[in-house]
């Protein structure tokens, strides 16, 4: 497995030792087919749907049994790290190859799937948004882009195909995910293995603030309607906000546009692009509420105009109670400690616990980060979580139904 | 004049109504070809140097004699307005036409000017830099772009031969610009024209803020090291002091790019562009060290950390009083207004100060908009300027040795 883990970490590696697979590109297609590869070395069946989801399939002898999905994602950000997304993959493979080596016959259909474009380069959670049915790409609503279109084209998937990917639940027996923390709280703790319960609740939106093009010397200072000053006071307060008034939850200002953008031109336009995140529902409709509130408030302090839109929503979700006991076990039979704890990333197993019965386990990442080069999580950690996850497949295998 | 005013605003003219005539753009050197093809009709001969300055001069009788210089631009900024440089060089033309039509036998040579890149696109005030061998291009040592360079090469500039340009000052009697004003100091007192005494030193800075990436949900709201928080702060808290402790100067900062710009990641990098002006040289130097320790407390109270950069400096210049009396005089000859002021916005009056005697003239500009598709100006103010232009410059013809 770590020999795979080297390999995969060579596919989309920069020279400041970054890796980028943004999904569809040619690095995450390179990665597909190198895992694809792998999958039919290991004896199993490579299947992809049309929402170019790769799956690598270990069969049971009943042709109707239900199947297990075991998931992650091959795809990175910009300059991501080795282990996000990557040691869920293969250690999903290495479960199933340990299986079919030990000869265990379980009455369920074992996949292990990869999903396109989990981390949202075109649209996040694509690809299991897209086996669950949730999107209607294909009716022409969801306002696909033309580029997202043709890079869908170019890894071979047609758009006007996607919807097709869409699985009956009945034939799925249950979800389970591998990855790592991402962030500090198991290395602080000192525990193996976090036993996910609830995944954050997502929210993004485009703020803009307008406000009015001018001489950046001779608009008066006092007078001018400059619309980065409009969005620097929000993103100033608005972090400030949600520290105070919102302590479990997050808040990220990832970009910021200006136009113009010229040194001597007062700006007339600055975009912010902003996402909170809570894993109550109700707290992420509050922090909506203040934070609409609040570029009102810096928009009228700084005499510009402001909108707030909201552009995404992935709603916070609950583990299945199934699976959560069958990690807890698994724990303990390979006499790793566990924690229970929310995730504050998403993941597919947010959007599969619509669908089906799923679960999430994490091992600790050193530092707690990640979406960084410096991403690490010791090999030690890996192997406690691989065997973990093979016990919990094992017992869902007995156990789901 | 305004059917010239009307044919000049229709290059470069976009959808939105604005003017895009960026130096050494094809609609630049559109409205250059047009304004020789002015000239020509005009019966002045056409010159243009090695840095592409492009002349319009109407001899006198005396070979040996000096030129009085009467500049303006016909580049604009990105979406920019009519007036602006425009009306500098359609007034200067009218003068001559007018002393010519009368028959006035001045014993200076006249020449209007159009300097190459006033608003800096590429290099501010490279014209006149050029003409008074301030620049040192062919040297390189200017660190000038490649694409600076093929801007150049396609206007047919030959960018090893601009400091040709360079002109003898013992050849030049002095310069003169009319120009709108940008700001609302007349249009608020009902004066006429704006008489220069001084024009604003600029300073441009590049602040660098420098986090660290991480996982957007994930990375501790206290801990993280967000390089927009720390541009935020630093935006918010220069235009408050800037204010606050320097009434007379400009602050403005005009962009700000995050990196890597994306939802789901903590910004590692942010970069703000900033300019400041102040009339005095003095006050210049004070703002410089107040806004780079602004910078440092910015990126201590965000955990990042800060690099401030100076990457342009143009002093303050002062005008020559025999030009801005000769204006005076012309104002009262012609029984309008006029106000001393200082001028925020760069002209290329300021390089040629330190070459030559300068002046300019300002006539209103409607809420002092400018660099707007909605800059505007009465035409009775252009026409009032003109007129004391061309009072100043038989003045000037007259006086200056």
């Amino acid at each position: 497995m770590y020999a795979n883990f080297e390999q995969l970490s060579m596919i989309g590696l920069q020279a400041d030792r970054s890796i980028c697979r943004p999904a569809l590109s040619h690095e995450d297609l390179q990665a597909r087919a190198w895992f694809a590869d792998q999958i039919e070395e290991a004896g199993f069946l490579v299947q992809d749907d049309d929402a170019g989801n790769l799956s690598g399939v270990l069969r049971c002898t009943n042709p109707n049994a239900h199947t297990l999905l075991v998931g992650a994602h091959l795809d990175t950000v910009q300059h991501a790290g080795r282990y996000d997304g990557a040691v869920g993959m293969l250690a999903a493979l290495e479960c199933l190859c340990t299986i079919q080596e030990a000869g265990l016959q379980l009455p369920l259909h074992l996949e292990i799937i990869d999903f396109t474009d989990d981390e949202g380069t075109w649209q996040p959670m694509f690809g299991s948004m897209s086996l669950t049915g949730r999107l209607n790409i294909g009716r022409g609503d969801m306002g696909i882009s033309s580029a997202f279109r043709a890079a869908l084209t170019r890894a071979g998937i047609n758009p006007a195909h996607v919807t097709r990917a869409r699985r009956d639940p009945a034939t799925v027996a249950g979800y389970i995910e591998l990855h790592i923390e991402q962030g500090g709280r198991l290395e602080k703790t000192g525990v193996n293995i976090g036993i996910v319960n609830s995944i954050v609740g997502r929210k993004s939106y485009r703020v803009l603030f307008l406000g009015q093009t001018g001489h950046a010397g001779t608009a008066s200072m006092v007078e001018r309607r400059d619309a980065l000053q409009g969005a620097a006071l929000f993103v100033t307060r608005a972090h400030e906000l949600v520290r105070t008034h919102f302590p479990d939850g997050v808040l990220n200002c990832g970009d910021l546009q200006v136009r113009p953008g010229t040194l001597t031109t007062v700006p007339g336009e600055a975009n912010v692009i902003i996402e909170s995140r809570h894993v109550d529902e109700e707290q992420l409709a509050s922090m909506e509420v203040v934070l609409r509130e609040l570029a009102q408030e810096c928009a009228f302090a700084t005499r510009v105009d402001t909108s707030f839109v909201c552009t995404n929503h992935i709603p916070a979700a609950h583990m299945a109670p199934e699976i959560t006991e069958a990690i807890e076990l698994a724990c303990e039979i390979n006499e790793v400690s566990s924690l229970h704890l929310p995730s504050y990333a998403s993941h597919n197993a947010q959007v599969m616990s619509t669908f089906t019965p799923s679960g999430m386990l994490f091992i600790p990442s050193v530092n707690g980060l990640s979406h960084n080069p410096e991403e690490f999580s010791h090999w030690e950690d890996v192997v406690n979580g691989t065997n973990v996850l093979l016990h919990t497949i094992i017992q869902l295998g007995f156990s789901l139904p």
